[in-house]
């Protein structure tokens, strides 16, 4: 009965990627808030701070891949589907 | 049966799309107002933070875009409905 | 059985639209929150305020444009009811 | 059978609505604070806020009246229902 | 099948005009939670302040207006009841 | 079936009014905060303040009121009882 | 069938008067709290101020005040049960 | 049927009195900070602190209160049992 | 049927005690918090300071003893089990 | 039939006592911080803080026993299993 | 019929010691927080500051252990089992 | 029928583990923070503040660990399963 | 019957990925907020703060590292499907 | 029947291990934010600081690992599946 590992899988997807969404976009946001505060401030200081905050936008846009990469191989590497 | 994997698939499309806009919607809006504030305390500096808040901003699109990506595959790509 | 199909679009359209529109509108309030804070505090610098500001507004209100674009593909284009 | 499609077109418009007011609200209410404390440290600058606040306020109400149109077209243009 | 659709109206006005007063309940308490500190500060400025503030509540009344008119088209303007 | 009807009806009414007092609450309970710590800095500011602060609590009572009018309309005068 | 329309009564009047308690408990503790602050700051205003906290707590009780209306009329002037 | 009403009676009883115990729990709190934290600086205005203070926390008391007359109502008063 | 308003007096009675005992926690957190503060500044004002925090004290225990004694009501006075 | 009271009480004795403890434990909290940051200030009014303190904990340490009682006394007194 | 019991009860366990920990983990975080923050500000006073940190835990370390209490006299005291 | 005992069980002890993992996780985050600060301000006192950190994260650890125990014993010494 | 633990396999690997990448996604942003500042502040001891971050992000990066650990092991390495 | 095991315990593990790592994410992210700014500030104290924080973080990191434990129990080290 694949219909229901189907329909499990779509579902899973949805909230596998919505869900990892929800705490780097807030993460994001704050990094870069201080980023763009110390650059008004220190706008000298801006090649260091823009590299800091891109590693950590990076390390943070991982954690949504990671997601999408869950939604990704539900969707079109279901191990379960033609098993 | 793939209806039931269809009505699963628009759900989990409503999900996707709305839960993994609701971290970036609230991060882009703190990034944004300190750069606003930092542009109202050193407006010389306004192209500098300009360009790292684009930047920060697209990271936190794609968060959301991922979202996207992957409510649409489920609507027009989607794997599971003529297998 | 286009029944449930239907339900569940028009479930999904309106919890898409729905969640969609939390996070950036807390966003959006917050960056116009300081942009009006700058203003008040160096009205010379209104203009440069104002664009970034615009920019600004214009990524959050996208993040929910997204969730409108699935909601109306689900009431409207929706592919799984033709089928 | 029109009438589970029905009912869940109900839901769906209530709670298109019902969610997309919570952060809006929230947001211009933000915005409205700190415009009205601009107003209170700079009169002479209420011109510039009030236009600045003004546009904020409607990019926020238009999140809302996205998620109104998606409910009214749920109750007057429902796609499903004379299908 | 009236009786669903009747039974599904009235909870989905319930909730609608509910969920709709939390973010703008809150919202109009902190823009005039800070008007008030601002006429208290400058008593001089209560016109311009009071001007403004009145501008925002009207805005953010209007969100949940949104949500009372759903609530009462799905009472009284019900377009699936005769249907 | 009008049972059903009217049990969702007492439900409806009960989340409406409930759900509606919510935000107004807090809202209320801040702009009160921050209008009597405006008359305690400057006592002689009392009437403007008092005048402001009574405009807010009444827009912000009348969020309620929509729930209550909703509560009291399917309680008192549901379209859908005797139909 | 009195018994499900009796039920669902008892269940939304405990849910109105109980939810309609906890904006305003929290908002008549945030006005008090400034009251008692102010009133330490400037005890000769003590009058003035106590006159616009009472002004507010009666707003705000107001608000619990309707669930409760709604929670007795369900209880001993339910419309629905004597039909 | 009794049953089904004594069974929701009781659950709608402790929802009634648990529920409107979270606001005016929080907010007697902070009410009563600000009063000792007043009383701790002015020590001399203790009087009229303490009279302030008490007749917050009875507004406050006297929201859980009506909780508790609707949880007692339907414990001891049901008008839908012996009906 | 005794048997499932037993079961709903034991779950009822469980929740309103563990309810009722959220908000006076964090409360009587508060006002302890303030009041140690007030004392560790003020130490000759510990009496005025002791004598409100408990007065504030008795206030919020009331409220989860409220919930205490609907859920002892519930278990040893309960009015539908010999009915 | 004892087993579904039986059923319900444990799950009720183990959401009372473990609802019970958040809100108490999260004040305990607050009032200990500002205790021993008191002490760390004032080291010479150790004891009239360590005093009040103790009786702080003791009136929140009692919010939680009151659910343990009841947890207890569904699991070792329930008055609805041997009836 | 012990299989129900025996689920629910370890359910319940479960839920107990879960939730209990979380109220007391918060709030022994912010008293160790200020304690060290006290110690790095008065290393002198570290013996009466670490004396009423210690104390202090010991009271929020009770409240997990009564969840704790509750769990295990359920797993290994149920008196409902062997009834 | 020791599958529902089996099942329920695995899902308490994940749902133990997990909700224990919480509260002790961000109140550790909370005293360490404070700790580093204290450290950074007073490198000479790191003796007795990193003394007291691990104290306190020593009892935080313990709340997390009665979730363990719990789980562990749900999942190897179940005492319902070789009943 | 495979089917059934395929399907909670698919929910459980999007539930993992995605709750483990909540609290990792705002603490990151948290500590990379407070590099990049400190960096604004101290651009010369920009090393060292790089270097603590990346250590800092490693470990939080592997949080959600073991909640992708557990959703790949469920997809492609289930040791209950071949079972 | 081991299939509803099976498909309990694989639930289990996703929210054992997603859960657990919500509260040390949020907790090491403060830990490190501190950190790093104690770095800024004090860089000669870089050593005492980083030692204290891998000290916490391992504290923390343990908390998730403890979820990660039991959920690679559940899966490979089941001790109800061949029963």
């Amino acid at each position: 009965m694949d219909s229901i590992i189907s329909a499990a899988s779509v579902i899973a997807a949805g909230l596998a990627v919505g869900l990892a969404a929800i705490g780097p976009g807030i993460g994001q946001g704050t990094a870069s808030a201080q980023a763009v505060e110390g650059i008004a401030r220190q706008p000298e200081a801006e090649g260091k701070i823009r590299g800091t905050l891109l590693l950590s936008l990076a390390f943070m846009e991982a954690l949504t891949i990671y997601g999408l990469v869950v939604a990704l191989s539900l969707l079109f590497a279901n191990p379960f589907i033609n098993q």
